[in-house]
């Protein structure tokens, strides 16, 4: 009997797959060069970071007081920085936050894994949407809590409400909406938000209880066209929006966004100081300080969208035209493909030998398909087309 | 009965006592003045950063790859900042350090939870030393473990041998050595460290266990004069060392440390493995990707320490002239005073009426002291001493 904790090694040991890829993508480049890696794993923005915040950086970084540019925060971050969050929010999206109610963190995965431990207890159930980012399991076992998945509409991805209805039980504490969703890069419709809505105020009146709707929105700005994003505290009472600027303004490696309780919230004031103490107990003492203050001022920047279009334009008519299936993403920078046989896993180790570089998706919730992300060059997609044909032809042989 | 998480809720709205008086003193300042607040509640390091970090930040914010800049890392950091951490760490200290078994963080606080959640399983328990940095409990708790406080010697507040040894039982699994102290400055002598070493070796081997060391010390690179803090790797086969910059390099508000597993530690690549999958269900992604370039470049840096020391000087001095009874730290930038009744919370509480923000260390593990930290501008110092006198006086009629 090993005398470390065997859970966590179990954790470390079989990392997150979409590491695990990327740490072989890394190797392989040394390898054989960068520009004949078709790298799609990891969702780490292409697009550079808005010029605004690259010169607020640097006009940051010329302050006289550089002492407490990085000092320590308020634990729930600068005031200016909530200031600036709120307003923004609020005049795009019509979110009705409350500068009081937000409290800044190291990014999604703390702002998840925060608000999960600030609600859920030993024992009670999370719902989730297959297609679903893995780490959610992790998470809410993190919290002792178990994770509950509702499979999807079969064509659309998007959510069938009446599977949705089925899972929720007395022991349900809350619902994670992932739109733009990770993998899929779909857009739930405001149709399927409404009807999901109705059912929480139906199921938590019916046992007495609060069931939390957490929103996990870090590719909220990442939409093609005209497509809008349901902001969900227009719809339900009781909801806690989960937010990063990692791919907003392509600062994935800086862990910084935040967590908003809707004001609406039965008790708003007691989860956010659960929220205050779980992100204590967790070791989160505040976000990262510069990062704080660039958002003071940066918290409507956007990076150029138009790229992360270009990209699915191309790689969707491409492998579309090729015979592959697959859903085409409103947001996100996600293409979820259908494998050409049933072991995606297998699938993935086949793309390999062209050196294509693909998620495999099993333990997203439905099995057999693969992640993209195409979060690349332009050249990088062009490049890879001749690769994806090959990788088609061995199947049609 | 609340439908959040209860125990999150009480950890939220009863913050840390220091976060408490920080907030306070803002709201003073805001009130009269910040020069007429003798704020010494947060270790909020006063004196800037070296000028290498503060041109070093600038050259990479003028780097043309901005996007590569600020995207993720590996989860358990760059390489090339592994490697000067290591380096600098091996020839300064003769650590023994492996840059393969180094995990980045984000800060202290993060290292601690991490490697705590790493290695102690629900029940077992971590030995602390009084006094003690109050968040060491919770930290400990979030690892459904327990935590064992060994009591000081009388005047040193040295570790006390003999009562260290009766806290080590069947369930130890984790000893915290903090040093140079927080919060009493003072620094473990190398004697001291031999003999909780010696007994650590005796007990795993009785009770055919590892008991981990795991050393917190953002403090090393601040002691005064000639003082060694002993590097425990050396002393010690199964070391965890939890390391921030925060204080080294006057960065708090950025969160950035490192976990090294030392590589004489049995199973020193599982128990790593352990720390990646505990900083992963935590939600820590990787540690501030900026940050995390700029150690790779001033590992070495480090602030002006004799500003410290100076401090030291002049407050030591003068509150032992006026009847205070306090150990003279070595290190640090904190004096533990004794309070001049039971009652440090009223003591401090009388304090404010003077202007001085002063700590109660009742949760510190010992009663009736509290802590001045002196990392504040020498004019605040100089300033409050008639603050200190009055209270003084006080006490005397």
């Amino acid at each position: 009997m090993p005398f470390y904790n065997e859970k966590a090694y179990e954790l470390g040991s079989n990392r997150s797959i979409i590491r695990e890829i990327f740490e072989y993508g890394k190797k392989r480049k040394s390898e054989i060069g960068a520009d004949n890696v078709y790298d799609f794993s990891l969702g780490n923005p292409s697009v550079s970071p808005p010029e605004k915040v690259v010169s607020t950086l640097k006009t940051l970084l010329s302050r006289e007081d550089q002492t407490g540019l990085h000092g320590y925060t308020s634990a729930v971050g600068d005031l200016a920085t909530r200031k600036a969050v709120a307003e923004y929010t609020n005049k795009s999206c019509g979110a009705g936050l409350d500068p009081e109610l937000i409290y800044m963190t190291c990014g999604a995965a703390a702002s998840l894994t925060i608000s999960l431990k600030a609600v859920l207890k030993s024992g009670e159930e999370c719902v989730v949407f297959a297609p679903f980012f893995t780490e959610y399991k992790v998470f809410v076992e993190n919290a002792n809590a178990n994770l509950v998945v509702s499979l999807p509409e079969d064509k659309t991805l998007q959510i069938d409400i009446k599977d949705f209805e089925s899972r929720i039980t007395e022991k349900t504490r809350a619902v994670i909406v992932n739109s733009p969703n990770n993998p899929s890069g779909v857009v739930y419709r405001e149709d399927k938000i409404i009807a999901l809505c109705d059912i929480l105020r139906k199921k938590s009146k019916e046992y007495g209880s609060v069931i939390y709707l957490i929103t996990d929105e870090p590719y909220r700005e990442l939409v093609y066209g005209d497509v809008k994003v349901p902001y969900l505290t227009k719809y339900y009472d009781d909801v806690i929006v989960c937010y990063s600027y990692s791919k907003a303004l392509s600062l994935p490696g800086e862990r910084i966004g935040y967590i908003a309780v809707s004001p609406k919230t039965k008790d708003a004031k007691e989860v956010y100081d659960a929220i205050c103490g779980a992100g204590r107990s967790l070791g989160y003492v505040c976000a990262p300080s510069l990062f704080q203050k660039l958002i003071a001022t940066c918290a409507d920047a956007k990076v150029d969208v138009s790229v992360y279009r270009k990209n699915r334009d191309i790689l969707y008519d491409n492998l579309v035209a090729m015979g592959y299936d697959c859903v085409r993403p409103d947001g996100a920078f996600y293409l979820f493909v259908k494998a050409f046989e049933k072991d995606a896993v297998a699938f993935c180790e086949k793309a390999k030998k062209y050196e294509l570089l693909l998620v495999p998706c099993d333990n997203f919730g439905v099995n057999g398909y693969v992640r993209i992300a195409y979060c690349v060059d332009e050249k990088t997609i062009i490049n890879s087309l001749s690769a994806f044909r090959r990788l088609r032809e061995e199947y049609l042989k």
